[in-house]
């Protein structure tokens, strides 16, 4: 184990070095800004021609070493603002990492920190870790590091690091639109460099099943949008494999009861309301039959529900080997399932639409745990106001809930009842809101008055960079609830959203939240540093673009080349 | 002349031909939907490997013929809801090309009319247009009539076609951030596609001032944001030239004297209050140095401001042929001026900033339309409350007015003053709404609520296709003044775009003003179509998709392939 005690010699060690007389603001970005970045006198050297990294060989970690040894010696980016920084003569020449723990598996709560040092004298930088996850998190902060043609690198600096939050994720919905793998992957890179840990892939839902399964082809063959619009096998563990390489973890989501539409292509009989309007004339909004165009709900009482549903979770926890398998279990509409005979008659007969749902849960939730997976649900499970499940059913040890409704109140009522939360409030972390609503003949269209509900998006307006920047995920929170917030999660849902637009819907605004997760949003004196990140963000915005990441500008570049002048307040 | 007369026999002929019984919704896509389209027993034939278009020659069309002739045998464009049409066996050969006046230039008015046989039996259809521009987007309207692979084509057809509003585009500001020429071009070739026929481009403002001018390469040389961020001489013909080709007027807009910040670094001696902050602390909203970061005003009482501008109009009107000359004038401040020292004392002797702006319009309004062009100004000149000109001095032979505030309000105050009008309205055309805000270290992101004014975005909330489809750019107008509005333009102002996000933010809400402004938002039986429009306007995104335009999804695509299925009310 290198442990605190270790860390702090070193730290003591790098100080007496340095010769430290003030703590200067790093003139490098480092997006997330690291925990600690000690750069007393900012100096530089030339990277050796032969830079290498040297490194014990893993199967994942000697990929990301020559991913970055690659990514070092060419991406030659040149920053808006070039550091002013003296350079020295002796050209760095290797990277050494030490890892105390090569067999650490990629899971919820590893070991991610890491230490770096560049001496200003010498010709080798050292980067150590716990874990390989930690030393991918310090190869992407050296990456960082390096800057221009011919490459130079920050030397004399010394970076302790380490998220505050263990779960770091985004959801993408691939069911509403489909997403080509190279997106994916493209995606989960993007999250690599900015140092998220979890892609949950929200991978069917009622509008297309696209996951391939080995057990249930015709769910897929089926449901999905097309042949040519599937996960294969193939493609799933290539998914899969990459995060391992990145040190991103690949949650599935398999979302049930509700949101199955797609899966009555296959087996019509074991979904209710399947294929109607979802608002039929005359019905009220309490009578919906789905919460947006797209109906279908499981039926919990027949018996090949349970069949199918099976079948799926024992391939996808086979072809997922990440530890938290997520449930789903969100927008169970009352509508849907009302208009199945056989559950009317169950109504009829003194059950209720939550019985209904806790049978469900009891005929699934400990089939997942026995394939030792933490099944993580949304918050509706509990929270919903008219179909949920007594608490005593989720075993909180087995149980963590995802919220996204009500700010941070919801965040409170789960931890407040024992549970681990994580956080994806749609008030600050949904990336799909704001462009106006998906469905059609509304006729708020046939007056020029203005839409109403933020202009016709149900979630609106859009979460900027800022508001997520913002955002306390332990808000309100005792210091007990807090440490029950394991972290957060941006979403991107794609009712409106295809590759076309994947990077600008979530770059750089997650590189916001995974800012906030990793090392906060405040500064050394504990204000909110969103004036500072913006000069910060902007340049990493510019490095992502450099490296094929489309994301969206924040500012005219007049703005990034003049810091503090864009600011409403001097 | 092809005459209103022979216009109306053909139609007759194709009626009898057809054995018309009821005119059926065409089940094939044109978009924008030409005014009259006869399809009344849809068919197809297969298109010939070896289809021709027969044209006469002109420099212009001649490419469009070429470029055509290519998309039409390559494209294989497969709907997302493949028209079922029956195939005849004998394939299409050659489209025909008449045009009654080849020498009609490309200006504001043209004819762009045109008709479009198709007939069942023989292997010839015929184009007919007046002018060269007319056929320009008649052969788009074939081009779209082409689909699948082997390709066919709709026959038994008869389009007679002709635009509403005579103009028809989009602004593109080109200096809050830069785009290089390849995004221009693509986005006149998405115009094209649209049959939009005017790229406004605002290619200086205050951030940089990348147009290269023979006489004042100092302007582009220390204004720009660098060598690699500038438009050449050769850039700017080639933009030009790709318009006439696609016939797109490509006009030019030389903001002034508001938004001349970055003049001043070539010339600081001609601007007021240049590379100041824009909110000095304590400064009331009222006095600000701008209406955002970016400070900067052309002094009107320095003779050398008219020195360079007059070089900069000279130059701009040698290189850009168009007609219409847009002078800008929008947005003065008065804190600007206020600031400058001479101007202090001009005001202090009884001057008015009004007068200021008359000295100014007066010194450079006469020169303009010496070279033969018509001056466009935004409305400020006329209607805003601080700064402007006493009508009287802008003649309304010369001068038309840009409208861009207080919703259809402007424009009737336009236009009611004898002015014609172009339609900007904010509440509805602006593209980059909705965004939130681009200025730094607003304190309202210092605390967990609501983020004010629409999500911070001043324009907000986003303006979804459907608002713009629904806008009526001659609502509360007489009759009279209705002819008045020549047409509307969609903004894309870029504090917050780029190439990056270029395509996604025009595409496809350009295409709903496009419809608007060409053929309407209304059915035969004067209802607003948005419904029906939205399945169309569906598949027209993913044609433009799959012909390199990046647009933006609408809906799932479960919804695309279930009409209706996606709507509020069925």
């Amino acid at each position: 184990m290198f442990s605190n005690h270790t860390h702090h010699l070193v730290f003591l060690l790098i100080i007496s070095i340095f010769s430290l007389t003030t703590i200067v603001h790093s003139q490098i970005n480092v997006w997330p800004k690291p925990r600690t970045f000690y750069w007393p006198k900012p100096q530089a050297s030339f990277l050796s021609p032969t830079f290498k990294i040297i490194s014990p060989i893993h199967t994942h970690l000697t990929a990301a070493v020559t991913r970055y040894t690659q990514l070092i010696l060419t991406e030659h980016y040149n920053p808006i603002m070039t550091p002013a920084v003296s350079i020295s003569s002796t050209p760095l020449q290797t990277l050494t990492l030490t890892i105390t723990d090569l067999n650490s598996p990629l899971q919820h709560g590893v070991n991610e920190s890491y230490t770096l040092t560049i001496p200003t004298i010498g010709s080798s930088a050292n980067l150590r870790a716990e874990t390989v996850w930690g030393a991918m998190r310090g190869l992407e902060t050296f990456s960082q590091l390096v800057l221009s043609n011919p490459s130079r690198v920050a030397t004399g600096l010394y970076i302790s690091d380490s998220p505050i939050f263990e779960h770091r994720g985004l959801t993408l919905d691939t069911s509403r639109n489909y997403y080509g793998v190279e997106h994916i992957l493209r995606t989960i890179e993007a999250m690599s460099f900015n140092k998220l840990n979890v892609f949950h892939w929200h991978v069917v839902d009622s509008h297309s099943f696209p996951l391939v399964l080995p057990s249930e082809p015709d769910l897929a063959g089926k449901g999905s949008y097309g042949p040519s619009m599937q996960y294969s096998l193939a493609d799933v563990k290539r998914v899969v494999e990459f995060g391992f390489e990145h040190g991103v973890r690949v949650m599935p989501e398999i979302d049930s009861p509700g949101h199955t539409g797609s899966w009555a292509e296959a087996y019509p009989e074991i979904v209710a309301c399947a294929n109607k309007f979802w608002l039929p004339p005359g019905t009220e909004w309490n009578d919906r039959l789905a919460s947006e165009p797209g109906t279908g709900q499981l039926n919990p009482l027949n018996p090949k529900t349970y069949q199918v549903l099976k079948n799926v979770i024992h391939d996808v926890t086979t072809l997922f080997p990440e530890g938290f398998y997520h449930a789903g279990a969100d927008e169970i509409v009352p509508g849907c399932w009302k208009a199945d005979p056989t559950i009317q008659a169950f109504l009829t007969n003194g059950g209720t639409l939550s019985h209904l749902l806790e049978i469900f849960v009891n005929s699934t939730l400990p089939y997942i745990t026995s394939l030792n997976r933490t099944v993580v649900y949304w918050e509706d499970i509990m929270l919903n106001a008219d179909v949920k499940v007594d608490p005593s059913m989720l075993p909180p040890e087995n149980t963590i809930l995802q919220t996204w409704n009500d700010g941070p109140n919801n965040t409170k009522r789960i931890v407040s009842a024992g549970y681990r939360a994580i956080v994806s409030s749609s008030d600050f972390y949904y990336l799909d809101c704001g462009h106006g609503d998906f469905v059609g003949n509304n006729s708020a269209y046939d007056t020029l008055g203005p839409v109403p509900n933020n202009g016709g998006s149900w979630c609106g307006p859009f979460k900027t960079w800022q508001t997520i920047y913002n955002y306390d995920i332990t808000y309100g929170l005792t210091e007990a609830e807090a440490k029950l917030v394991i972290g957060g999660e941006v979403a991107l849902w794609s009712e409106q959203a295809d590759s076309t637009v994947l990077d600008a819907r979530i770059w750089p605004r997650t590189s916001a939240m995974a800012e906030t997760l990793w090392s906060g949003n405040r500064d050394e004196s504990g204000k909110k540093r969103y004036a500072e990140a913006t000069d910060r963000l902007n340049e990493w915005r510019y490095r992502m673009v450099s490296r094929g990441i489309g994301a969206e500008p924040l500012q005219p570049l007049w703005c990034v080349t003049r810091p503090g002048m864009c600011n409403l307040v001097q």
